[in-house]
């Protein structure tokens, strides 16, 4: 197969490259050069790449020309892999920060949390949305002056699914919701509050799960038609038996890409989700659901999962906030094993602060991870001042940056100019060398460890349970041996030490969350997925450093491009560095209020009657 | 291939595996039915496994016939991988020890290790040896009382050298040695002495490096004929650094297995390393030389890597003492990097005591492992008085215990026996599950690791320029795909949680160091080196918990077989129980003084003129 006539690259040892504004590293587009496929051709493309000696030829082929042989399989390197990205605990020097004991349980987190929001006489900003969806406190504050009760939302929301799923919309937001299940919780809020004795804040708010994350009543489907019949859910997730313990209605399991497997959220079993800004448009993936639900009001939160941007595409792709913790951060017991290093649990949430009240809830001091971590405090960032926090440092890799629609550039830019303009925040020019390499070395891990966490699984099944575009990504997927596997976790290590050394320089990196906004769903997809690697790639470019080193990440609302289409600008911070991401989303929420834009498809749960 | 066909292992929870004595798991037996193979069967051999479909086919049956599709590469478990053999610092209770400051400059480590040991006048041990090698602190004590100097003791090393290379005894000790640069040191050392200025008691004391330890002003071959021309030595390793800061004279680079792939020593470019003990046998290996040059007196302690025993193998064979530290104790800086995640450096010693004391030299608090680890504070035995450790407890896995031959197996209940009568230590049985399964998992981690780590050095050489044996273990080694390697590292996760409980009930877990005594050198294997999995088998029996589970490990000579070749006796300590393992080896020792051989080469660099 010509294989060791590959030449792999040769990478300088790090402290070799020069990660300054006038590097000469070379910035590496994707290269991507195939046409999207749908319908029968994706059928053609499966059929040839499951042949015996032909499919092996082709993979070759694919893997070759998308450099991966080339930049990872044979890349000739000194450093040792690290497997795992976590740093050792460093004092981390942040502002404005209150250190929570630990241990507490999720609903007195919640509440430490709520002591760090402005009071509700202080809140100005709320007033200065030019259109906001109803947030947790405004749920909170509905129920307890009896405005509204949990029931009477839950009524609401389940007669606002049904009419999301009617032929005209046909949203696909859920794969799983139980009304049954939904009013029973629903009344049993509805009953503290006639006690004066919520639990939380969180009391009675509908929460919407991601069919990948363990929720009872329910299978967990991971948008298969299969995967719940050969492993029962049997329990809550952790994460999920947090917000359960802090009162939170949890609403159903939301759509998804099939086993996370692609970024559209065009899933062949469940439908395609629909983006509420436009429901002819996809909402990007994996976490579809959960983003769209909370674009269109049915939650002012849901969780996600976050393995190459799953939470912060769609997120951004659909208009609201997408939060992914650091690696750890969020116990990942009981959601489903497609990876084992790069993927955590993640926050798509109306506003910064309700991804923050979120994160409260779900963030542990222990969570379940293998090996055992040793993990920081909790801390919270005190958002009672939204200036609070000063010389923030914006790290920008130009060239990166810029690699994007040209709405998105204009409207990322102009952000940061408003940041700089009302907060002093300046903007360093850095390099972030081998980005592209870093997106081959973590599709190879995040292939390998799907690969082998569901082997046992798969096999229990006939392939052609699989959606046409799942099984493209699980022939690429099961094909790594060792040596790429080892390989990527080398990459892993320079990275790691790269974005430390630009984290002395900055506070933050700052990229578009997308380079693309939503494209959209085309008949031919409905049934057999697509493969559209051009937008995939301009999806993906900007969350790798999020997962394969384990950073946190948010993504926040900041325009809309020419057809009314959401932006979302990310901020990607140093490990556990959460309250300062949280800081500085929340500053860069209050210079976007006076500009957001109702979803076309949207539901308000709190009307007056 | 039918690989589809093959059933994996289901393993239950790790909980539910008993590991009482009286538990239900079954013992299985290294599954070995290759015939010893050499000379031109070997090469046979290899020419099938090379050529292109015949040579997948034979791999197949292979890795199939070992069971290694069985018990890992198809292996239905739950846990997540665990990558690095390292526990999360815990505060360890060992008795009669003393913290270290850290940072210490090696020479005072050196100093706080011999304020641990009984002076002089107290060491009554000393002279119940039957027979013994002189020590570290003889050398000491000989050049500050002027009976002796360094200059002198490395002339004698030199002719003694020599006359081990002589065509009748021809015991391939040593793969490099500079009698220019051997002198000069001797020099340096003995004008310390003239000056009332030595440096630390290493102060001239012969001392030998494995050669897959950069040690200037060598190369470092890895038993090689090619590796050291693609890979210069620019810089003393880490260790050897700090050997030589301790005034340690460097007496040259020791033979071993090429690249560490085989257990033998039989070295087809640098010959097969001898037994001292009877020069027809072989020394095990990998380290063999550095085993050899203690045993046979040319040294009192040399430095060996030990990957999957090599250390410990050759030290029970040629009747030595060897030390295996915790997994990251040692810096692996300057070793030739043949993996990453199961090889340490360890030490070969003439006693426990001169184990402590190279020990001591070598290890820090800040190795350069990736990840950063957190390490914990070095300590040290305080071995003034050997019974001031009390109530150990053995534990003690019968089944396995006993597969070894009848001589290894009398000789180590025996020993166990008078550690009972001597010290009143009890030996608690156990089971220790799923052994056979963890040493397939180990290979595969080796084989991926080796090949990831060689393959831009290999590239540069032809396949021929490999010993035929050498060449089998690669082919081998490269056809691990990246679902065997994270089964393997899954079953690392089982193997760590199930010693993790064993170290509840007992504080070393007790076996023989190797189910054989030294072998046979045959004619036929001299050129071709020689496939024995039955001895190879057997000699690594022992091993795989200290290499894949990063815990230290000792062997301690102990006996002798009928044909008078030694027998070690092994203890595995939870992480850093170094200096609780050292307590016990020196314990061990003190009771088998009166029983020591003098082997058949045996120079005498202390000899009164």
């Amino acid at each position: 197969m010509g294989l060791f006539k590959i030449k792999g690259e040769v990478y300088k040892p790090v402290k070799d490259v020069d990660l300054g504004p006038n590097s000469r590293e070379f910035y590496l587009r994707a290269n991507v050069k195939a046409p999207r496929m749908a319908g029968f051709l994706v059928k053609i493309f499966v059929w040839l790449l499951e042949a015996p000696v032909l499919g092996a030829m082709l993979l070759y082929m694919l893997k070759r020309n998308n450099l991966i042989y080339k930049l990872v399989s044979f890349a000739e390197l000194e450093e040792p892999p690290v497997f795992v990205p976590s740093q050792p605990v460093e004092d981390v020097k942040e502002q404005e920060v209150k250190y929570i004991e630990s241990d507490l349980p999720p609903h007195q987190q919640v509440e430490q949390a709520m002591d760090c929001l402005p009071s509700f006489s202080e809140d100005t900003n709320h007033q200065k949305f030019s259109f906001h969806r109803w947030t947790i406190l405004d749920y909170s504050r509905a129920y307890t002056s009896g405005e509204a009760t949990p029931r009477l939302v839950a009524e609401r929301f389940i007669e606002a699914v049904r009419e999301s799923c009617n032929p005209q919309l046909h949203m696909s937001f859920f794969i799983n919701y139980d009304t049954g299940d939904i009013l029973k919780q629903a009344t049993e809020s509805t009953l503290r509050y006639e006690r004066g004795e919520p639990i939380s804040v969180l009391d009675g708010v509908p929460i919407a799960i991601k069919d990948e994350i363990d929720c009872t009543p329910y299978p967990t489907t991971g948008g298969t038609t299969w995967l719940h019949k050969v492993r029962a859910c049997k329990n809550d997730a952790c994460c999920v038996q947090r917000l359960r313990s802090c009162g939170a209605i949890l609403v159903g399991k939301t759509n998804m890409h099939e086993l996370g497997a692609g970024t559209s959220g065009i899933n062949p079993h469940y439908g395609a989700t629909r983006n509420p800004y436009n429901t002819s448009k996809v909402t990007g993936g994996s976490s579809s659901g959960s983003a769209a639900v909370v674009s269109a009001g049915l939650c002012p939160a849901a969780l996600g999962v976050d393995g190459g941007g799953s939470v912060r595409m769609p997120a951004a792709l659909c208009g609201v906030v997408g939060l992914k913790p650091t690696f750890g951060r969020v116990s990942h017991s009981g959601v489903l094993p497609l990876n084992w290093t790069v993927g955590m649990v993640g926050i798509l949430a109306s506003t910064v602060e309700d991804a923050f009240i979120v994160y409260a809830a779900i963030s542990g001091k222990t969570p379940s991870h293998q090996p055992p971590m040793l993990l920081p405090k909790v801390c919270f960032p005190l958002l009672k001042s939204t200036n609070s926090i000063s010389n923030i440092k914006l790290a920008k890799y130009g060239e990166w940056f810029n690699d994007c629609s040209d709405d998105i550039k204009v409207c990322c830019s102009q952000a940061l100019d408003k940041l700089h303009e009302h907060y002093g925040w300046e903007t360093v020019e850095v390099t972030v060398p081998e980005i592209e390499t870093m997106r081959l070395a973590h599709y190879s891990t995040i292939g390998a460890e799907c690969t082998t966490a569901l082997r046992s699984l798969l096999q229990n099944v006939s392939i052609e349970e699989l959606g046409w575009d799942t099984r493209v990504a699980f022939r690429v997927y099961g094909s790594f041996d060792s040596m790429e596997y080892l390989n990527a976790q080398r990459i892993r290590n320079r990275q790691m030490q790269f974005h430390k050394k630009i984290f002395e320089k900055a506070d933050v990196i700052v990229t578009p969350t997308t380079g693309a906004t939503a494209y959209s769903i085309m008949n031919d997809a409905l049934k057999t997925g697509e493969l559209d690697y051009i937008n995939g790639a301009a999806y993906v470019r900007y969350q790798i450093a999020g997962n394969f080193l384990g950073l946190p990440a948010v993504t926040v609302p900041i325009g809309y491009d020419k057809l009314g289409l959401p932006i979302g600008l990310q901020f990607i911070g140093r490990q556990w560095s959460e309250p300062t991401l949280i800081h500085i989303a929340h500053a860069m929420q209050a210079l976007c209020m006076s500009d957001c834009k109702k979803p076309e498809v949207f539901y308000d749960l709190l009307k007056k009657n």
